[in-house]
């Protein structure tokens, strides 16, 4: 495949409160925060623990009305997506779109830690959520 | 810590009809399964593809009275456990004992792959189903 797929990004993870289940992970995991952004364009607050060449994403939301606060209150806490790193994601949402997958994202825009990232739909991906993450974009 | 959460070992997927999911994910994300095995003991069969140092995990119910098959039954098809790579899983099961989290596995038991592996209840990880693997064992 021509766009690469070289890591679990991370795994995102809705939580109720973001402080308690930072000191949770922290405590339970021995891991420690490498990084957090308010995401408002997301309606998210992150943080993230290195895990590998990968992160554990803790995900707050910003208000009910918000893709994260709707998934609290329909779902409740728990894993919310899993993302993949990608070398090309221009190329990756190219090859999804002939595959014929929902997109929630028709092209990348701006993540967090300057990265570009697009979403599939869960449709798409027998029901689990997908991001697709390019670093040092 | 002393027991060393080195990466995200694999996030494990429940799928309703594992052959199909296989081929979804060969043909979206470009992924070859790089193992495939049967747990009568847990109730599941196996696929695995490999994303850098971790793997991602497709889990088929081998019936409705699995606890994948009453996953499925009950919140359908989707993200079902994160799963951390620890280099000591006495110590980690240790560490969570002294922390008063709820364990599904009080001594680890083999996992495929000739891994040792213990499962942590959702609720000491505020939703998430956590489960512990130590490789070589």
């Amino acid at each position: 495949m021509g766009f690469g797929l070289t890591d679990i990004d991370h795994v995102g993870i809705a939580v109720d409160d973001l402080e308690t289940a930072v000191e949770l992970y922290r405590r339970t995991l021995g891991v420690e925060p490498v990084h957090r952004e308010r995401v408002p364009d997301q309606g998210v607050e992150e943080v993230l623990f290195a895990a590998g060449s990968s992160f554990i994403q803790l995900l707050g939301a910003l208000g009910p009305d918000t893709p994260v606060g709707r998934s609290l209150a329909a779902r409740g806490p728990g894993l919310h997506h899993i993302a993949y790193r990608v070398t090309n994601i221009e190329a990756a949402l190219q090859h999804f779109r002939e595959e014929g997958a929902r997109l929630i994202d028709e092209h990348p825009r701006p993540g967090s830690r300057n990265t570009k990232i697009a979403f599939i739909h869960p449709t798409a991906m027998a029901g689990v959520l997908v991001e697709l993450v390019q670093q040092g974009a």
